[in-house]
């Protein structure tokens, strides 16, 4: 901002009349001292809010204006209706008692690495964008792989290389359309019809979305089912009969995601023995290991990788158990040219000597976006401020939470564990009662879940696997403590007791 | 975090031999302080450093080690690597001397919603995920509507509605998969090969490669030829041709991307005759404002989207010019449903009451991914804290400088303006002199860039038009104030007599 007009009116936000300056260092250092301190005293209190929100459809639409102040109104009124206004519309992922979903894991030191990422705001479309930037998340991702001893052919440090990106889903996706157009430009791209993706009936929806969106048929989505039996995972021999079938049908077999830990109920696929299937087609193989993947730097979970060196890519989120902050999905590849193919631009305006020349990585051909932030500061400093052993015991630590809990299901008859613990993830239920049909558990589940969501003392999730409705408990919010899971467990004990009183 | 194992060895980090906390409130208050302090103190010299980093490629891997450390390191151990091994590689996009690509505008404001969006972390894939982070969404996209003078049919309010996305890039990406199922519905998925999309040769490559990603025909991307005569708009007449050709040999117009401000030199396609042509032929039509749409919140840029009423979407990115910090796009749409029966899934986890009624929006179907910040805090911190009549000032202000710098262009003989000016980018180069060729006149231009580029006292960037190598001077980092301008005229004007007297 330069001078104002003579005729620009000073308000209490504007620090000087001469300059309106929307970044004056000494009012941005005061305003954001408060914010910190907001945010510090918000986790301070964060068990005295209800940590599932209890608002109702619309309430914030009439709690604002329908547009916006012409003039300025100070940080403490918009703190005050953040207090207010938002908090109430806020499920506490950050709460010790936050069970739900998969948690979001956070720290003060990738706190601290955003407060950079967002200050310095330097854009790493390509190297000479900000040369830190590119090269600092060569460094963290090469890092990341020597915790997870993948082969040097992910590695920077060898034939590969690895991305940070913002979810799974942009990870899967970019690997699709690579794996697309390497096999297009073989059989041509009038065969796109032809192409046939696999994974299984656990895999995430978002790998169906992916593939829709880089034009696979959606009819050419194979959804592989699995079964308790084989505790969900999908069965190499499955694999290969849908395989066969397409291919006796002129289909072409494209892509597999294999997924390490799923959503549901962490079902582990062998990424060995399907990566053998794979091979044989000559389909690319990708694990999705969004939560599972991150154990895997403790060597008690590494064996969840065996195979990995016969795969094409690997994905997982360290903003789920590697204490990041959303949004932060690092991906491998053993062949990055051919994302760089698939994804690859050159504009004029972003030529350089050094990207054509060859010498450095352009990440923008590695994403589908141009633009992108300081990305891997986050992880940087959580690595450092942490050190691996200490990752590793915070892995563990969840797990042996989890693990409680499990004994505390175990312990009650009324109870059961409905999939065998993998990682920190429970999954159990009331038990179906004899002279009850199924849907009179599942019921009595959804009912349970429901009373237990609405104290507010405690926020968990459900699935339905094999028609089988269960409650999910996974211990993963970094707030956490043992404490917390045993108070858990007598919130759902006691919501057990009002419902079992009222049917 | 759990209480650690007995053996588990305490560290300096560790503030508490029985908890091992990674998120406590009084250890991330203090170590947060410090972050802002940093920053703050970094905004107050960032004069003092390079604008252009001056690292080689590879600069980093040399200092930093090959692995992660096993055992924990001090904030102040990192912070002074940041210093020392990290702003030597920063390009300085927040110096008041950037004038490169579109600077990122930034704020106190944004800064402030950043630090709060990150601390909540709350994740709004679906509106359950966090009331209120779908719902300040929805409200702070219908007021920017409003200052846009959008129609209703994009508004929340109306029958439309907006989203925030990271980049332009996806929300294009988007857009095209939503017209591509819309089409494909009606003519079968067989025939993906037909479809055929238009923009100009000025149109973002990231357009290309978003068409590319959803399986279009690399064939079928249609660049339409602009000219110097017509400052490089895409001419009604020009895609009329065009498509009436496409449809003669029996392929499928599908999508136009018209873009208000491009890249290269800002110019402005005009909507309302080319979103005639397209009505015709009922192709999706797109308008990319990412840089100038974000001028029209004034009156006097504004007839820029006339005819607006008739397009089906719209995207610009406050990122680039309202104060936002990276990454910050808002994109309307027209029919909401549409992108949501393309990219919307609904596996069993994520269902819930609210969702299965169809009374609130799930924003996961509106975009790629699953997870989503709190996004809207950034540009709601922004727009309360400065209200509409500054906002408008602050673009006129760039602008303002940006005819300044015109002005002492036009001033020296040596120089001409290749490009009128539209809104804050001066396109201007050492005139052709009389007797040499082009290349030459391109060489001296592209020694003029590097040499004033490698003084670090300011940082431009170019781009080549019509075959014509130029500079491009953008008015747009926070930081710049007229002197800086001047300043920066006189960088340049000093190193055009050191060429000279070369050459």
């Amino acid at each position: 901002m330069g001078s104002p007009p003579s005729n620009f009116i000073t308000t209490p936000e504007s620090l000087d009349s001469k300059h309106f300056n929307h970044l004056n260092p000494e009012d941005l250092r005061t305003k954001a001292h408060k914010a910190v301190d907001f945010i510090a005293d918000y986790y301070k209190n964060i068990e005295s809010y209800p940590v599932g929100s209890q608002a109702q459809p619309g309430y914030l639409k009439n709690r604002l204006p329908k547009t916006p102040p012409d003039t300025p109104e100070s940080l403490d009124t918009i703190l005050k209706d953040v207090q207010n206004d938002l908090i109430p519309g806020i499920t506490h992922w950050l709460s010790p008692n936050f069970y739900g979903y998969f948690p979001a894991s956070v720290s003060s030191a990738a706190f601290i690495g955003e407060i950079l990422c967002t200050g310095f705001n330097a854009n790493g479309f390509k190297w000479v964008g900000s040369p830190a930037v590119t090269e600092l998340e060569m460094v963290v991702m090469d890092w990341l792989g020597v915790m997870l001893k993948l082969p040097k052919s992910f590695m920077f440090s060898g034939s590969g290389g690895g991305v940070v990106h913002s979810t799974t889903s942009e990870a899967i996706l970019s690997t699709i359309v690579a794996a697309r157009d390497r096999v297009l430009n073989e059989i041509g791209i009038e065969n796109i019809g032809k192409l046939v993706v696999y994974g299984s009936d656990q895999t995430h929806s978002t790998y169906n979305k992916a593939c829709k969106i880089a034009g696979i048929h959606p009819c050419n989505i194979r959804s592989i089912p699995t079964s308790v039996k084989d505790e969900f995972a999908l069965k190499p021999d499955s694999l290969r009969k849908v395989i066969e079938a397409d291919v006796e049908e002129g289909r072409v077999p494209l892509f597999l995601c294999v997924t390490v830990g799923t959503t549901s109920t962490t079902a582990v696929d062998p990424v060995k023995d399907l990566a053998e299937v794979a091979n044989k087609y000559n389909i690319w193989v990708h694990v999705d290991g969004a939560y599972g993947g991150n154990a895997c730097i403790c060597p008690e979970y590494r064996p969840f990788l065996d195979g990995i060196e016969m795969v094409d890519s690997l994905s997982l989120s360290p903003h789920k158990w590697l204490l990041c902050y959303a949004e932060c999905c690092c991906l491998w590849v053993k062949n990055p040219n051919l994302i760089v193919n698939a994804l690859g631009t050159n504009p004029e305006y972003l030529k350089n000597e050094h990207s054509e020349s060859g010498s450095v990585v352009s990440y923008m051909d590695w994403q589908v976006g141009t633009s992108r932030r300081f990305r891997p500061l986050r992880l940087w400093f959580v690595l450092r401020s942490y050190g691996v052993a200490n990752l590793q015991n915070h892995i563990r630590s969840d797990v042996q939470m989890a693990i409680t809990f499990e004994r505390l299901v175990k312990s009650d008859v009324r109870f059961e564990i409905v999939v065998p613990r993998r990682f920190s993830l429970v999954c159990f239920r009331l038990k179906q009662l004899n002279g009850f049909d199924s849907s009179y558990t599942e019921s009595l589940n959804k009912k349970l879940l429901e009373r237990v969501n609405s104290t507010g003392r405690v926020y968990l999730t459900h699935t339905v696997v094999a028609g089988i409705y269960m409650l999910r408990f996974v211990v993963g919010a970094t707030l956490t403590e043992e404490g917390h899971v045993i108070k858990a467990w007598e919130v759902i004990k006691e919501m057990v007791n009002t419902i079992v009183n009222e049917f």
